[in-house]
C-alpha cells in the first residue's frame, strides 16, 4: 500500500502529451494555451478618450482661455480631427483617438455648451487628464499570455483584443468513465431489493462537465468476456479511461487481471486512504491510463479530484491551482493509520478565515450527505486525534 | 446617481420567473431543481455489504465457532442465499445484499479460506461488522434534494439512484450580448490606428458559459435606425439582454432613448461605482430585463458578476452564494466617493486565510491586468483610504 503523495506522483510521472490543436477564439473558454500571445500593436493602440466632452490644448487653458470654439464633434473609431488655433477644441467620445493638436479633455459635466462652443467651468485642469494613453498598459510585442495558461474570459478578451481569431491550444483528452457491478441498473429501471439504480459513471461525467471536460459513459457487467472486448476497444478510442468499481479483493472483480491481459501495466494497487483505498492505476502499452476507483461513490468523486484532475492539469500542460487550505470547525477523531478525506461545508467568516464544517456522514458509501459538501479536507494518516481551530488542506468539488 | 446596494435591490426586485421544463437527468448538471427529489426507498435499500468476505451469524461466532462451512459464493445484485445453520457461512462481495440468516461480515483480510470452508483469525467482532444498514442514510420519503437548489453532480447522483430519469429544472433565460461602437471592429479584421477589436461581447459570453450558461452575441452599430430594428427583434427572441457600450453622456449614445421608444422603462442609470458608473438598467413591458453596462472591458466584467449572475439567481429561483471576505495585502487610497471595485489576486494562506493582493492597474480601461486577478475586491464608497489588514467582501471571478 502506498501513500496518497506516492500515488499522486506516480500519476503525474505518467502524463501524457497529446500535442495542440487550432480552436476559434470565441470557443477557446476553458481550453489551455499552446502559443504566445503578444501584444501586436500598443495597448491602448492610441491615445483614447475616457470621457465624453471636450479636447483642447492645455497650453491655452493655461493661458486663460476658458471659451473654446467647436471645430468639429469626433465619434469613437473616425479619424481624428485636428484643430486650427488655440481657441479650438474637438466634442470628442470615449473611446476615441485623440487628435494630435490637442491633448487634455474636459468632460460634459464640467463644462457649458452653447452656439457652437463650449465653456469650461473649472479654475484648474490636469494637463492630459481624461486620455488612457497609447501603451500605458501593454507595448507592441509584450507578453500578453503564455502556452500552459488556461483561457479565462480575461484571457480570451485578450485574445481578442489583439486579432487572433483562431489560437492553438493544447489537446483535451477523450475520456471514458466506466462503471462495473452487476448490482448496478439503469436509472429508468426498477430495481430489485438487492440492486442499485446506477449513478457513478453519470456523476464522475458531470463532475468532469462542470470542471469543462467531456466524457463518454459505459458500462460493463461483471464478465472477463465482455470487459475484455470493451475495453480492448477502449484503448483505441480514448485518452484516459475511468472506472469505477472492480477493484476490491472480491470475487467478481476482475478488472485488474483483464487489464493486464490487455496490456495494461498496474504502476499501483491500493492507496492508504480512505475513501478509496483499493484504487489501482495503471498505464496501456499505447501510454492511456486506466485511473481504476472503487465503485463507492464519494470515493469516485474524492478520487477524481485528489488524482484524476491533477493528471490532467500536467497532461495539458497547466499549472496545478494553488493548495486551499481551511480550519477545522469540530473535534475529530480517525484512527485508522489511512489519510482521510473527509467531507466539509466550507464557508468564509468576516475575518476572511476558511471554516471547514465537517459532514457526519455514515462511512464511505455514503453518498446522500455529499450533497451538503463542498470540499474534502486532507486529514494526515500520522494524526488519529484532529482538534477544532487546526488546519489542513482542502480540495473543492464546488465553487465557494 | 444610485448606490451599489440600491441597484441590486432594483435588480433583484426585478427578477423573471421563466417556468419549469423537462431534461435528461445525465445532463442536468448546473440546473436548478424546480421539484422536491425524494428517496423511493431507503438508502441503502438493503443491508448492504461493504467489504468482500464472508458472512456469519453473530451469535455463532460468541458460542465459539470459527470455522464455518461455505454455503454459497454470492456477487452483489443477486437474491441472496440463506445459510441452513450456525456453521454455515455465504462468501460475500461488497456491494451485495446479505441474507437474512445471517447478520456480520467478515473481511477477507481476516479469514483463511481452503477446502470449502472459511476459518476466522480474529479474537473479537463485532455484531454487525461490514455492513452498511438499510435505511442509514435516508428513509424512504426523506427529501434528498428541494426546488432552487443547484444540481452540482452530488445532487445529479442523488436523482440518479432515486430514479428520476427525467428531471424538472428551471427554465434557463435566452441571453444575449451585444456590443456597441463604431470604434469596433471584427477580431478577424485589421483596425485602423483609431480602431479596436471587438471583445466585449465575446467577454461577457465566455464567463455566461465558464458558469455554465449560453449566450448569443451580436454587435450594433452607432446608428439609432439599425439599433430600433435589431433591439426590437431582440425583444422577441430573449429572455435577457446584455449591452456593452453606448450609455455614457456622449453624443452617439443613443441607447438610452431607443429603449424607451421601444417600450423599455429606465429603472436607474448611473451607479455609485468604479468602473461602471454609467450602468443603465430598465426593463420591456414585456418584462426582459436590459443591462446596459459601459463599454470598457472592466466594468462589463465586473457588472456581470456583481449585478447579472445574482439576477440569474433570482430568476432561477436559486439561494444567492454567501458572501466571501478576504484581507487586504497592502495599503491603498481611493478618493472619489464611489465604490470602488478592486482587482485582486485571491491566494489561501496556510492560516486559512483568504488574502487579497491587488492588481495595479491603470484605470478602469485596462483590462490587460485582468488575467492576473481572480476577484474583485467591493470598497465601500464612504472610506478612501484602505489598510493592509483590513478585511472586504469579494466577488470571485475565477475558482480559487
Amino acid at each position: 500500500m502506498i501513500t496518497v503523495e506516492q500515488a499522486e506522483q506516480i500519476i503525474l510521472d505518467n502524463k501524457s502529451d497529446l500535442g495542440a490543436e487550432i480552436t476559434l477564439f470565441d470557443t477557446s473558454a476553458g481550453r489551455v494555451l499552446a502559443e504566445t500571445i503578444r501584444a501586436d500593436r500598443d495597448l491602448p493602440p492610441y491615445n483614447r478618450v475616457m470621457v465624453d466632452g471636450i479636447a483642447i490644448k492645455y497650453s491655452a487653458f493655461e493661458r486663460g482661455i476658458r471659451i473654446f470654439k467647436i471645430k468639429a464633434v469626433q465619434a469613437a473609431g473616425v479619424e481624428p480631427v485636428e484643430v486650427d488655433g488655440d481657441e479650438e477644441c474637438i466634442e470628442i467620445m470615449t473611446g476615441a483617438a485623440i487628435p494630435e493638436s490637442v491633448d487634455t479633455v474636459i468632460r460634459y459635466e464640467d463644462i457649458t455648451i452653447g452656439e457652437g462652443e463650449a465653456i469650461i467651468n473649472l479654475a484648474t485642469i490636469e494637463k492630459g487628464q481624461g486620455l488612457h494613453l497609447k501603451g500605458a498598459d501593454k507595448t507592441q510585442g509584450d507578453v500578453l499570455a503564455v502556452p500552459g495558461q488556461l483561457i479565462t474570459p480575461a484571457v480570451l478578451s485578450l485574445i481578442a483584443s489583439v486579432g487572433e481569431a483562431e489560437v492553438r491550444v493544447k489537446k483535451v483528452p477523450r475520456i471514458v468513465v466506466i462503471s462495473t457491478g452487476d448490482e448496478v441498473i439503469e436509472v429508468h429501471k426498477r430495481p430489485t431489493p438487492f440492486q442499485i439504480r446506477r449513478s457513478n459513471n453519470y456523476t464522475a461525467q458531470a463532475i468532469l462537465k462542470t470542471l469543462g471536460y467531456e466524457a463518454s459513459v459505459l458500462h460493463l457487467p461483471d464478465d472477463p468476456e465482455v470487459m475484455r472486448n470493451q475495453l480492448s476497444q477502449c484503448f483505441q478510442y480514448y485518452d484516459a479511461i475511468i472506472l469505477a468499481g472492480g477493484v476490491s479483493a472480491g470475487k467478481f472483480d476482475f478488472l485488474p487481471q483483464v487489464l493486464n491481459e490487455l496490456g495494461v501495466e498496474q504502476l499501483f494497487h491500493k492507496v492508504a486512504q480512505r475513501p478509496g483505498k483499493p484504487f489501482w492505476f495503471g498505464k496501456h502499452g499505447n501510454g492511456v491510463p486506466v485511473f481504476a476507483f472503487p465503485g463507492n461513490p464519494v470515493a469516485v468523486y474524492m478520487c477524481l479530484h485528489r488524482y484524476f484532475i491533477p493528471w490532467l492539469y500536467a497532461t495539458l500542460g497547466q499549472q496545478q491551482p494553488a493548495p486551499v487550505y481551511a480550519m477545522l470547525n469540530n473535534d475529530l477523531e480517525f484512527k485508522p493509520e489511512l489519510k482521510y478525506f473527509l467531507q466539509v461545508k466550507l464557508l468564509v467568516n468576516e475575518q476572511a478565515k476558511l471554516i471547514a464544517e465537517p459532514i457526519v456522514g455514515n462511512g464511505s458509501g455514503d453518498f446522500a450527505n455529499l450533497a451538503d459538501a463542498n470540499a474534502f479536507m486532507e486529514l494526515p494518516a500520522e494524526k488519529s486525534v484532529f482538534k477544532k481551530g487546526e488546519v489542513y488542506r482542502v480540495h473543492l468539488i464546488n465553487p465557494l
